[in-house]
């Protein structure tokens, strides 16, 4: 049994108190959080201990730690638990600012450490399943990819304030998602963007609806769509197209319930968000990370697929910017 | 080319017209309709005489006659027809009275001249796609059928007291089907119905809605639906379920758009009517006439299966009567 | 924190002992198994208690047992239960013999204990929201209702020859869902079947493969179709026909992939059979009987709802030697 | 009724001699095509005249004129036709050369002649349903498009080589069909485009997979994937973002059965290319023609449309092989 130190009991902390508690090999051991109400009500549903970030650190009871904080304390909180070789599950993005992201790194590097870095989408089975029939070959070599990702509705203007922006805090999970279905690095990156959602977002300097193109050493091409707001829930969908046929992983629906009238046929919305949508995706994520830090695997999914994704993001940007397509 | 005297000028009868036009094969020649201003607009249209049906059968220019005039004129039609040596093609049902049917059908056999009686859903593309697939061996042994038939709207009840009743006049279509899929003969059948579409409709004591079931030799069971009422368009589907799984044909949407907003997904309704739904099928079954007329085939849907379908309809209005299982 | 003791420790046992657990409200307090491997297995798993039934009847700190022994127990237990008070949830059918199922009830009855029937496809989220939709008159008054039921592959004859009979052990679920959503009871009945899937199942004098036709007083009509063996997994639909329109709630697949290639577009089948279908149905309605256990409801589904069940599954068995629809 | 001639006897000239023919105002009055044999086979199926272009043009019987004859002469043939007052129906494009298309139009002005230009894809029912509900407002303010436009194979080397390339002959119509539904004209393209399908396409410098992005005043993004290679059939989907929702209209699929087995459930593919695809928007873009030849419309796809698209087409290239986003 391992056990864990979780820091954050926000939203997702929450959602992975549940997961760890549920897992036959862990066990919520402690909750660190500044909001000590938050703290407090998820460590007595849990029975776990309530500890500071040093408590927690140097307990040596402690095998692992889950990061879903404040995203500008996850490269701290990383460096220190490499420090006290504690296994690391780490919420996207390590941080912002890519070169702090590398000396982060190099710090888990150095204590050689195992990181994960949570791209919750790639456990999703619908866009697993679509990897793993395309890595058998189901259609060939990979032509085109395309990602669509719209939230249902737009965050808070102070939050997009603190995001880092659209690509950093958004579309991250797309370049990553590209990045895991197509198994290269691109090699140039064009991105336009437009402010159509809300004026605020646009007015703190931010896009919130975007169409970004990728192209890899193959040939193959990917592109992005990001809308801030659907209007019918979280669309999340992905479409490959290769040299014998398509894959395409759609939306899971509220239910399978139709209505038929006159007006028509009437089905369900997408699940609401990504709560929702990818309630089996951050189980499975977490089976993973049990399996590393039982030395039954290694992380799939790493500081430096963390960093890489950051990396187009900073490229994006630079592409919107400057009207060109960038070489990477 | 064969010529084609068209008996009655109405709404079925000016489908046919066009493809009677239509086919390399054949020529609309002439146009018999009581009603003067009917026949005169469809002659004028496609340059067609207007004959009398004395003038019609006697006339040696005509190779075929396709009988779609009032119900009760089908069987003298056709037996004057097979006396002239014209083909015949004849819309269902041959008569509504049984024992007229069988008259009716030696008339035709003693001649020996090709009588097509026109089950047209027999011609639809998705049935007939289930029909190939299933004698292929796709699904193996038929186990069940189910077929759903829902007219959009009741129909007059001045309609319904000529019509012979919902069994003769709509369930008809689905017992034919229910044998041409299975191709066997029912042993067994039993019928319950309602009215709840239309009060009229029970005053002249008939019925809207229905399941009938039927039992076959191989042990494979058949139920169809019905209603008078659909609310939501034509609704026209099979489901033929075997040892090894199943086919559905399922209905023809009347477009392919769909609105994705905060109260669902909307997609259009099924295409109509039988007018829309059966375009195609209306198209195949006339060719395949033109083959009987050319001796390239023999009729597929001949006298006799009219004489089934019919009997089958009286055999379920005795059981729908009777509240028992009717044997065959 | 309410303390349950569970009979039978098999596979619907296990299903049910997870949902105690993370039940926020309920504790897994005993388990009580004949087979001891299996009661230890599931007890050590739960840090639950070993008891015999003497002890977890007469065991005070006990509040509801959870029965899902094999089905000749049920009333025994069911009996036994009322008189030391606790509150039971039993799982379908309370017997297979309907004079058993009646003493039984009366027992209940005269201790005044609340008793729920688990009718677990009431609480699937698909057939409910069909139920509510029809409720909040979405189409109007119910005309025809048509629900699918086949298992993904035959059961043992071992199995079968305890079963009851295809009727009292699989079409039960569909007598009592036909009885939920039209929310009347049926006057009449017909049943047709046959042995198409197993001649082994044939030869123990069951059938595999079923349709139901059942009126109601409104004039509705249900019917149903059942068969032992699918071939492509557990098909569980209904569609509800009513004045303005259609209710249908269709399968859920077992992922929203989608390939196409040359030879068309290919998706995944639906979920494999009723503990994943219904994973969703298990949750929800223990959430229902601890509302029953803490006073906060009345068993939506009781004794009597599976009294009537099994009673429709004696006169369609009726019916079906007799070949004559059965006035109920 | 007018009289047509129509210019070239191949593939799309013997859809539009069905389509002039069924239509109630027009006729087939003469065939021009330097293929002898094809000519002749045209005309004597619909007993029209084979004319040469001298005579065609100055025949004062021929009221309208269909060019659908070999790329490179349609310039020439509209300079004529508009000389000689016929109006004027043009398969797109007008040109590849843009000079070219603008001297012509020049021309066209000058006589007053009425010029539509075959955009078929506008007249696809799916297609004009979207615009039609999105100019109605069901979406509110468009702010992304996706149109995927994908061939089933691969055209020949000998056809690419005078094709103008993909953006040219293929793309040329997404680029029309962004245009007619967002209703703007973009200011800013991006292409990106790979030779993953044939290498002797990449070997004769052209593409066959590509990815262009386009911006719109509104703010507005759109963006057109295409290959020259589906491996299912014809794929034509477009797929519209605004405000308040998505409107989508996807593929036909050549029939509604469905093969449900164990390994999943089996559809059919999209309809396999232009001619099956566009069937019935060929007839509607006849209709509008018949309209304008009856001064009831004038053209709403007029030659400025051929010159724009094909001004987008030359823009996408210079960006593909600069690189940048080129400012409109």
């Amino acid at each position: 049994m391992f056990n864990i130190a979780l820091f954050g009991a926000g939203r997702i902390g929450q959602v992975h108190s549940v997961n760890i508690t549920n897992h036959k090999e862990t066990c919520l051991y402690s909750v660190v959080d500044p909001h000590q109400k938050s703290a407090e009500l998820l460590a007595q549903k849990y029975q776990a201990k309530i500890q500071t970030i040093e408590q927690a650190m140097s307990d040596p009871k402690i095998d692992g730690v889950l990061i879903a904080s404040a995203t500008d304390t996850h490269a701290n909180l990383i460096e220190l638990a490499a420090k006290h070789r504690k296994k690391i599950f780490c919420e996207k993005p390590v941080h912002l600012d890519i070169e702090r992201v590398r000396h982060c790194l190099e710090t888990v590097e150095q204590y050689q450490i195992p990181l994960f870095v949570g791209f919750n989408r790639r456990y999703d089975p619908q866009f697993r399943r679509v990897k793993t029939l395309f890595d058998a070959g189901t259609i060939g070599k990979a032509e085109s990819l395309l990602i669509t990702s719209r939230d249902p509705s737009p965050p808070s203007v102070e939050y997009v304030k603190v995001s880092g922006g659209m690509f950093r805090d958004m579309t991250i999970h797309d370049f990553d998602m590209a990045r895991f279905i197509i198994g290269e690095e691109p090699y140039s990156i064009y991105a336009q963007g437009s402010n159509l959602v809300d004026p605020a977002i646009g007015q703190v300097g931010d896009i919130d609806t975007a169409f970004i193109v990728m192209k890899f050493p193959s040939g193959a091409i990917a592109a992005i769509t990001n809308s801030r707001r659907s209007g019918y829930g979280y669309d999340q969908r992905i479409e490959l197209h290769g040299e014998k046929g398509l894959l395409s992983a759609g939306n899971i629906k509220e239910n399978s319930v139709e209505l038929w009238e006159n007006s028509g046929c009437l089905t369900a919305k997408p699940e609401h968000f990504f709560l929702q949508r990818y309630r089996e995706a951050y189980i499975a994520e977490w089976d993973h990370f049990v399996d590393v830090m039982a030395d039954r695997a290694i992380p799939e999914c790493s500081g430096s697929d963390g960093e890489q994704a950051l990396y187009l993001a900073d490229k994006a940007l630079e592409s919107l910017h400057s009207g060109k397509e960038v070489r990477l």
